[in-house]
């Protein structure tokens, strides 16, 4: 076998089905492995996109791969894969290398800087990877491209893989691919110190009057969402999410109590918080906009802090890892609630006893979502009513709240996008995709193509049965840094929903420094044309353009426009563009709140 | 005086009077200072974008400058900055950064990795930098700015400078300012040794029968271009150019005889080169594309090489500039050809007697221009009267030959574009941005827009008096890659003429690796759309598309297309597009002979 066979179909392995990227000289010959390994070349319009690309597939599928050419390729992709790193999602980055002969003989070959030094791109991806490797020599090529893979999953980081164009076609012991990678992760807990810990912890959520949890953003990461859930569902404790935690968390859980951000929150939010008397953080990740200029920290309240291999409790720590914990806590604390039984060595006051403590509902009961609807649906009534008002930022996003459907993968600009999306309530399945931390405009259009290509391949896996809509919110200035990237909506038959907030700039910026300073203006577009300038075929794409409230009502209202239950394979669903016209200086509250909190 | 100001007149100093980037809100306060400096605010639509036209006006104006954001804008230009880097052009990267109040405390502030390291973007950029200055304190700020500045316009190459949000208005002590920075390089060669070397030199040329010239690649840097020249003109001899030189050498010069690319020479050019016994060659740049894959060595004919800081001669190497031996030379050259008269310490042999050297042609005579037009004019009449046959890329840059005008900006993207154009006819004074080295496709558009500002700056200068059209011919595969930076020479009015080389994709791939496969394919777009996408104003736009020669040629032949002198200030050229359409896998007999002779 040949080695680029191996790691595509390393790849394959992992669930990976389509491969993002850019060809070049130096990985041309890889490339025509691909497709006879079961994966798809989906070929980006530029390295950058597809970098983002991958991190949106990566967030959707649990891990996604970009493949670019040494030197240009890979720099010109690398603010994606920085921004992967700092929201740790598991991407990697394979770059086609020149010749293991070019290298050692130090060559001034096209794409280096002429200087002999064939290093220089490997270690600058160091800074922004979990591993990097460059192989050298089909004896341990195999076994470095699985460590990758393998740290790439553990991390849930990227990992940089540098494949010289002539071990394409080295003959490699294809004997390794009859077993798979393990990268579920083995529990480091032994049964004794959990229940011990979990004891521990269990006796100060009884002790506590009003105990909550927020959710925060690692608890998100493949290591731990699904215990978080549980544990979620089952302690049936009010839940708070952190802004990095949205997407995480059925917000119809009857538990699910809003988005705590410290000043920035709502003040029912904010009340519930401060008024408890334990706090259980889940994948805590402290970063300025999570925590609005890191005013969450309530020194005061107890807190409890579940990380990956850690318990923090006030000043004690327990080497143990959460997902362990949250299980077991999660079946003692259901147990409490159901049964109403003290489990052995616990205190013996009941949870379900507590005020605070409701019952979640139940999978199949929708109450809740439709009674947020109903309630939506009149506020938009109303709007219309009053001779269709201009759209404004706050309007739009309590909006949204009412149109969004179930599984929706929801990816989003940092700006009045993001803090907008923060506060418009999720229905059930929804995901967000954002970088609050890494905060690089123009990743929602790209990262949108990435999601909707592993919402397809997941589709066709479930054989139609589940049909997700990819919807994008994204800002002017941000679609304009990435806009080609919708030519591969074009070209790949992405149905997305694309809402274009067309407002002049960066009005984040304008509200930092220089509202009216024209280096916050862009040139304006006709964001409409984009589709017949990517030609896609009749009846493939739609634009709009809305300006009022009664204009927006009506399209959302039109199920022709974007229920995902409209469209099917026979029909599917074409792209569509909207611009949303809304003034400069206008951004949600929650921005106008979070940059004053920052700049405080 | 705040210390952004100290930058900002700085830069005004050396020449500098337009800065490219994009805002991003840790750089947005030094951007107040820009327009009080004299400067303008570009404001590029992305990163990447920003620092190809920085490159494309520091190769115009001698150095160029870039200001983005921390992390996320830093490093969606690096691979601009890689290109300069590899390619020598002097561009100052200004990078705004978190407060150092933020760093000091290692806060997993927003464009951060969230792990309190904010070194690692300064690391990543010192791989491809020749200095990496990050300002802490106001003491020694200025002194470290200079230093960057000088090293900058010493190296050649990129440098960066890490200027925290906080520092911005620390107020400094403006004194050095009244001292413009010495970038003049001073020799280093005493006048004996000088004197010494060129009689060695001399000597060598006198006693050669054919002695020739290969200008390469870093003769066309601030520190030699023009003492090389000088040299070609003042000596006569017989001047090659490598492929790197295009643009370096007034093709006009009687003694010019076409550029050597080893086995991809036209027969003739390799013929003289390969007769000759002495070969000087200025400023070697041994890369693979410019010596068709390391086949341009004749180590049988004796060579002696220029670089910045010695001399080779066979196995001897003299420690001195190139800039003070080549002036020196150029004198007795000159001096030796038209007063015939023996200079001291010099062999006797006249080189006017020598045949193949010949007079330059007066600066005012055009006459060797003419002629080539005429050739040229003839052989595109055939073409009319031949029933109008289809574009073939090595007809379209013979043709361009004589449709290109004195003072050109050429701005061209690897590819059949670049090898294309290499084997074009340049007119005197005419320049060509090209990397041949970095090899980044995309450049080429967006080095066009820094290009076309730094010309309208030197247009203002003079007053009118010299008008400079830029030129940029670009593939489809490439323009896709960056194609929103034409929504800056829409913003900025830049009349800039586009040639797209619309060939279904990749073609330069297609000759290395699959020629029909789906990988090198992209999505066709409709280019002509891109001036009404960014809504140009009416009449500042022209498109065209363009499938036969005599379509060409009716285009290239109307004045008011593509003169420069048609257009003056109350009549601004506005920006042309034209789609060239070509066979997919057409490609230049040199693009053919060069990838022939890479994969030998």
């Amino acid at each position: 076998m040949h080695l680029a066979e191996y790691l595509f179909r390393r790849l394959h392995q992992l669930g990976i089905r389509s491969i993002f990227g850019v060809p070049g000289d130096y990985n041309l010959i890889a490339l025509d492995y691909i497709a006879p390994c079961g994966l798809k070349w989906v070929g980006n319009v530029n390295e950058l996109n597809g970098g983002y690309a991958a991190d949106g597939y990566a967030r959707i599928k649990g891990i996604g791969a970009v493949m670019n050419a040494f030197g240009v390729g890979e720099l010109s992709a690398i603010n994606a894969l920085a921004g992967s790193c700092a929201e740790d999602v598991p991407v990697i980055h394979i770059v086609g290398y020149p010749s293991t002969a070019a290298q050692e003989r130090r060559l001034p070959v096209h794409h280096t800087l002429g200087d002999g030094d064939f290093g220089r791109f490997a270690r600058m991806s160091a800074e922004i990877s979990s591993a990097v490797v460059v192989l050298k020599d089909k004896s341990d090529a195999t076994q470095l491209i699985d460590e990758a893979i393998l740290e790439c999953c553990r991390s849930s980081k990227p990992v940089y893989i540098g494949f010289p164009v002539d071990l394409v076609r080295a003959e490699i012991d294809p004997s390794p691919l009859g077993y798979l990678l393990s990268i579920e992760e083995p529990s480091l807990n032994s049964i004794e110190d959990e229940e011990y810990a979990v004891d521990l912890i269990y006796g100060r959520i009884q002790a506590a009057q009003n105990p909550v949890i927020i959710v925060d953003g690692l608890a998100g990461k493949p290591y731990c969402l699904n215990t978080t859930r549980l544990f979620v569902q089952s302690s049936g404790l009010p839940c708070f999410i952190t802004p990095m935690a949205k997407g995480i968390i059925d917000e119809s859980l009857i538990n699910f109590r809003g988005l705590y951000a410290g000043p920035v929150s709502e003040p029912t939010v904010s009340e519930q918080v401060h008024s408890s008397d334990l706090i259980l953080v889940i994948g805590p990740r402290p970063t300025d906009f999570n925590t609005a200029g890191f005013k969450t920290d309530l020194p005061h309240i107890e807190t409890i802090k579940f990380e990956r291999h850690r318990i923090q409790m006030q000043f004690l720590q327990i080497p143990l890892s959460m997902s362990g914990i949250l299980e077991r806590l999660s079946d003692v604390l259901d147990i409490g609630r159901s049964e109403s039984v003290s489990v052995a060595s616990t205190p013996s006051r009941k949870l379900s006893s507590t005020p605070d403590i409701q019952g979640r509902i139940s999978p199949s009961s929708n109450s809740s979502k439709e009674s947020v609807e109903d309630v939506e649906f009149i506020d938009f009534e109303d709007n219309i009513v009053d001779k269709s008002p201009p759209l404004t930022q706050d309007w739009i996003w309590q909006r949204m709240s009412s149109w969004l459907e179930e599984d929706d993968i929801v990816s989003v600009d940092i700006g009045t996008s993001a803090l907008g999306t923060l506060w418009s309530r999720y229905p059930r399945g929804a995901v967000l995709l954002v970088q609050l931390l890494w905060c690089s405009i123009g990743y929602a259009v790209a990262a949108a193509v990435g999601a909707a290509i592993a919402a397809r391949e997941d589709e066709k896996e479930s054989q139609g049965t589940r049909r997700r809509r990819t919807i994008c919110f994204t800002g002017d200035g941000s679609l304009q840094m990435t806009a080609q990237e919708v030519s591969t909506m074009v070209r790949r038959n992405l149905g997305i929903i694309m809402f274009v907030v067309c407002n002049e700039g960066y009005t984040i910026e304008r509200l930092i420094n220089g509202p009216d300073a024209e280096y916050n203006d862009i040139q304006p577009w006709d964001y409409k044309l984009l589709p017949t300038l990517f030609q896609a075929a009749p009846n493939t794409a739609r634009t709009y353009a809305v300006r009022t409230r009664d204009e927006l009502n009506t399209l959302l209202e039109d199920p022709s426009f974007g229920s995902a239950d409209y469209y099917d394979e026979t029909n599917p669903p074409p792209l569509r563009i909207v611009e949303l016209y809304m003034d400069k200086l206008d951004a949600p509250e929650s921005l106008h709140g979070m940059i004053a909190a920052l700049m405080k």
